[in-house]
């Protein structure tokens, strides 16, 4: 008799690496795993809907949320606050569902710190140069904003040692297979697996 | 700069389990790993290839081998002796190549003790009486024989929790994807990248 816990799987890197796309394709190709969704006090872009990109908070509600710790992770980013909802995920993850949870670096050492149990998985840019050019062509960004990135990026680096797996962002289908791969893996490993 | 260690798999299981049938799949699917090559005292059949197939030595050459410490494991069968040279193992991880090595448990065991480092895949049966249908309709083996091989297998059970992974073999497609899995996923843990 064989029964598997539900895993929480944390795909993290710098901004502009492509976890938003990383993340969509996976969503796409898997109906097995679920996604974490967000608090966030920052506004909805245009194509974004509350409760399934983000729950979209104000900043009272999203203080009371720390105060209650309901929160598994929080973090100021820039001029917005985000964070997990502590409920979401346990409830899935008793349940026997994986969690996916796309999140930046800041926010999956607080996860680390809380859940290290949990899968992480470090998402790199190829180069800087690389991550630059990209940043550029997605034209939401001041240049100014865009160096600020590229500074924090390479000193995000440095905390690949306490991730799990690292996964270059090459090429999107390729990063899509090796993330994929990793959730299989895991789903095999005797960490998460109670043999009866 | 991203650089990787090469890895040793090791895939497991019970007698009759379907670990040849899942590493010959496995070799035909993927060009970038190896397939460890043993040494036998038994003589060469007609179509097989020295240092290809096997390495064909003589008893005193094996014995030699096991009392210079050459051998990563080793078993009788029947009145022939097979072991694993730990010379080609390392040479080639020493390369960056993964190599992959198919065995029993009591070798995997062996190999467990003196390269922890490995990762070991443990293929079950779906359940004991699956496999004995398995080994019936093979058709190579008296009642005598599957009765012990079923026996060993439940006492072999027992070792599933020296291993990393386990994979139940249902279905021999989804058992070769869970494998292949297990290796890209590897390749990607910061156990096997050195990031400098």
């Amino acid at each position: 008799m064989i029964k598997r816990k539900g895993i929480l799987f944390v795909l993290s890197g710098p901004s502009g690496v492509g976890k938003g796309t990383v993340k969509e394709a996976l969503l796409k190709t898997m109906d097995d795993i679920c996604l974490s969704v967000s608090a966030t006090t920052r506004k909805p872009r245009s194509n974004e809907v509350h409760s399934k990109d983000y729950f979209f908070v104000d900043l009272k509600e999203f203080q009371e949320m720390i105060d209650n710790n309901k929160l598994l992770e929080w973090a100021q980013v820039y001029s917005n606050w985000y964070g997990t909802p502590r409920h979401f995920v346990l409830e899935h993850l008793q349940k026997g569902c994986d969690v996916l949870l796309e999140i930046d670096i800041q926010g999956a050492m607080q996860v680390k710190n809380k859940m290290p149990e949990a899968i992480f998985i470090f998402l790199a840019p190829p180069d800087l140069n690389e991550l630059a050019r990209r940043l550029c062509s997605r034209g939401e960004d001041s240049q100014e904003s865009i160096d600020l990135r590229l500074a924090t990026c390479e000193a995000e680096m440095a905390h690949i040692k306490y991730y799990d797996y690292l996964v270059v962002n090459n090429d999107v289908n390729e990063a899509l297979e090796k993330v994929r791969s990793i959730i299989q893996a895991e789903r095999c490993s005797l960490n998460n697996i109670i043999v009866g």
